[in-house]
């Protein structure tokens, strides 16, 4: 079939808006006609030709939802009209991963994903007869998408999608992170590193949870007010301290932080973020992707007297179980999705979704079929 | 009283044989009667001067194992007569780190114990009128000792002294490691760094708790056979290696460490230890304690895909409740530590502990009084 696609044919150009050919789910796959799609700083890290293991041309976008209009052989678990959330870190519950209570990183189908294809090696995208690459195993990007079964949360019919898509990735990453990965409890001291999208969900997860302290820490203070609405009970603008931002962490939290999250992707802050966390326990959460190459560091020291340091992807979260449950939460108005989608744009227009990140004029960006 | 003591007068010069004057014990403090005492390379770091905190003249020694003669003032958990092992991580059971179920650091001492005083700001050592400072709170290096109630265990009387002084470090801190720390569960690939005396200990903790494969790595040899004797089932010699550790260690485990434990204090080992655990939920512990200043790194791409970093101190153990059940656990078979202990020497004959360390011809060498 013909399908409207955004197609990514070179790193660092601009999306070419293109129709381009889909064919039908095969064994274990699903046909998706998708409603909406959030733009992802992931999508844009591979655009630029950072990612190295970026492949063109591809069908990119990571963060949608849609509705099912076909099922493939042997697909048990979703029909046609079911809503769905595609998942870039699927959900097989059949393989080792999926086994372990520890991790949310299945494996079933990592190393085709990787490839940009399709479980059996192959891709469902193509123009003119040459193939495209798919991307993250969602390819968002286009009005009609296939995915395999193991990668679509089934969620209520009753959500919009041009809101719940953004739970595709960065609430589930920010909210997931303190919620699975981080396991917060109730009272605990909070610092959350860098107040964009992911922060911010950091910060309402934080919140969600009975957090007591929720520290901000951004070096722009037009970040404060939004922060604050999310839950934030403290700002500090690293600018603004005089002397080491840890320390003054420590001092603030009164003793350190029980849980801090790196949002941002450098280096120096994740080193900060495990620093900053309090002697005895604290742990530190990194969510941030650090440039190619680029290591973290500190003095031993740090972890033998207590602190521990972690990271999450996908904020811990097992798709197909608790995406539906974050979309509920949604519904329920327990998290604020809402304030954090600052553009829509049709199809036609998602380059200007890259060109606000890049400005730093939006938190997200949603893209309408 | 006067008692008979290996004083350190000066960084990298032999302890000396003195008689010196202890004072007997104020408010909440025990004068014990110490039986036998390990040297341990923590004893040696501070004397050889590394050590940035190290304190002249003091009576060293942290390991020791001894007899309650006389209890101060408001002593209520103990008595004349009572075995103790002195710990040099107290246990209040009322500071906030106490109160906190993530961590054994008590801190309710640790201003004082860190000026080599007891809790009132005083010592109880001197020669000549001249105060010594303590060490650790213990300073086991004389056969009468002042340790705080708080920094007792009390132990069954049938445990030989001579033996279960080494509980006091090395036995708690490579046990604990495995099973107050890791928590490492039946069936675990463990992979230990370092088969000196704490090696040994994580060894025979892994296998204590039902670990399916226990790898130990070493440059020497000639570790192997005590290695097995303790539950090694695989040995790696990195010299033998061709290519590199981490991916042999990863291949050997079939995917990577669940457990991977740093016994060194090598800050590379540190790395290639947290590198070669399984993706998604491969913790590494690090155990021992690098040279002042230097600093760990890695990729956080290794935190982002599952591994964990975490150090502990004293095996994470509260030593009043957890040291007098590994004392049982020696008592019943459960561990050994006869094969540990292969050297025993006379107070007057201390400073050989320390030449055989230097030679590496000892595990663990003990004293008696």
């Amino acid at each position: 079939m013909d399908v409207r696609a955004a197609v990514a044919y070179e790193a660092g150009k601009p999306l070419t808006l293109e129709t381009v050919q889909l064919e039908g789910p095969k064994a274990g796959e699903v046909l998706v006609e998708i409603k909406a799609t959030g733009v992802c700083h992931t999508d844009e890290y591979t655009l630029s030709g950072a990612d190295p293991e970026g492949l063109f041309p591809a069908i990119l976008g990571h963060e949608g939802a849609g509705v099912v209009v076909e099922v493939g052989p042997g697909v048990t678990s979703l029909q046609p009209g079911d809503h769905v959330i595609p998942l870039y870190v699927p959900e097989c519950r059949q393989c080792e991963y999926c086994l372990n209570p520890k991790t949310n990183l299945c494996q079933s189908i990592r190393v085709t994903q990787g490839k940009g294809l399709m479980p059996d090696g192959s891709s469902r995208f193509s123009i003119g007869g040459k193939p495209l690459f798919h991307y993250m195993g969602t390819s968002t990007f286009a009005n009609y998408t296939v995915v395999p079964e193991i990668a679509l949360a089934k969620v209520r019919k009753d959500a919009p999608f041009e809101k719940i898509c953004y739970i595709g990735c960065g609430v589930t990453t920010g909210l997931g992170a303190v919620i699975f990965t981080a396991k917060v409890e109730p009272g605990a001291k909070v610092v959350v590193f860098g107040l964009g999208g992911i922060g911010l969900n950091v910060i309402q997860g934080a919140r969600l949870v009975g957090a007591d302290m929720i520290v901000g820490v951004d070096t722009n203070p037009a970040k404060r007010a939004i922060a604050e609405k999310f839950g934030m009970t403290h700002f500090v603008n690293p600018k603004d301290v005089a002397g080491d931002l840890v320390g003054a962490l420590v001092d603030l939290t009164g003793g350190g932080a029980d849980y801090a999250f790196e949002c941002v992707g450098n280096v120096k802050l994740m080193r900060q973020a495990l620093e900053c966390c309090h002697k005895g326990w604290g742990e530190c959460i990194i969510i941030g992707v650090a440039g190619a190459g680029e290591e973290i560091s500190t003095r031993p020291f740090q972890l033998v007297t207590g602190r521990v340091w972690r990271g999450t992807a996908f904020g811990g979260a097992r798709g197909r179980r608790d995406v539906p449950k974050i979309v509920d939460w949604y519904m329920e108005g327990k998290i604020n999705i809402d304030d954090l989608i600052t553009h829509v744009v049709p199809l036609n227009r998602i380059n200007e979704a890259f060109d606000l990140m890049h400005a730093g004029q939006s938190i997200r960006t949603v893209v309408t079929y």
